[in-house]
């Protein structure tokens, strides 16, 4: 009755980060474990069970609306990141850059994960995929701020490798190193778009 | 920035039922209005922020862990009632014989719904689908009773007619008549299966 199904591959954790502090931005500390509770990363600002919508989501909600937060952890892998390094003629992006809580290993195309995509870290915890993460302009920023001129080209850069957003299913660690396993739900195409 | 795509239709609520009573069962009872927090309807039994663990997540947990609840609402489409019915051989199957929350109407392929669809209610309240719902055998047992012989074709008849199930993004009424926009994720089949 099960209607996910568990992928035949499984990744690891690369990088671990948070960042309590609201006024620092958006980059973040790196760190070897991370608890994990119903409300998200204990000691990460983008904590809580629910957030004020923003501009994300403004064709459904004016700024400021309590939503459900599916947004507590934003993920992107390194294969990505190398990708969106490549593309902007960089040696490297480092996660804190961008604003990344996790960097998975060898989950391919990442950011095409479907949505409600479960990921179970062997330290306990696991997670919901909302869906992909768009480039923003705020990341831009901070890149500019790293690497003078290239700032600008992160958007079209990070098209679809930007990562994917998720939120706490089961509530305990991650930990560098762990094996992340996938189970996905049934996929097709809904094509009466209207 | 946004990434959800509105749907060029609507929908419009067609049913709305509630249970309180865990004894009573699967079966609910009709209301004009349903009130829903974060942790979903008022006075429904499957409200609630987490649920422990059940049959239909045995790959991934053992029974009677506490997750997060995502089947805050079980959601099913008048026309797919009607389709199950017909595969049945039967005039009609009830929407409260199949634990319904809410009935739409106007929704093609209701069931067919990405994860992470946003429906949102012209009374106010917004849910997030999780996915699609599996038939199961509790359900064929309580239309056994209703009408002796058929119960157990339901499995089979109910084959991706039988909704989707839901949770709460923004809290708010749902009412009969209300119309339903939807807003779904980027869609594409993730081919990295492993």
């Amino acid at each position: 009755m099960a209607i996910l199904t568990k992928l035949g591959f499984t990744g690891t954790v690369a990088a671990l980060l948070a960042n309590p502090d609201r006024k620092t931005g958006l980059e973040k500390s790196p760190h070897d474990r991370l608890t994990l509770t119903f409300d998200g990363i204990v000691g990460d600002r983008h904590s809580g069970r629910t957030h004020p919508s923003d501009v994300r989501t403004i064709t459904q909600y004016e700024r400021g609306i309590e939503v459900a937060n599916t947004r507590q952890l934003s993920i992107l892998s390194e294969e990505e990141l190398s990708e969106i390094a490549a593309n902007m003629g960089l040696d490297a992006v480092a996660p804190g850059w961008v604003g990344a809580n996790l960097v998975t290993r060898g989950i391919p195309d990442l950011s095409l994960l479907p949505p409600s995509t479960r990921l179970m870290f062997s330290s306990g915890a696991s997670l919901i995929v909302d869906m992909e993460n768009a480039p923003c302009r705020f990341v831009a920023d901070v890149i500019e701020s790293h690497r003078p001129g290239k700032g600008s080209g992160f958007i079209d850069a990070a098209q679809h490798k930007r990562g994917v957003v998720a939120w706490v299913e089961k509530p305990g660690d991650i930990a560098l190193g762990d094996e992340i396993v996938l189970h996905v739900p049934p996929q097709r195409i809904y094509s009466a778009m209207g």
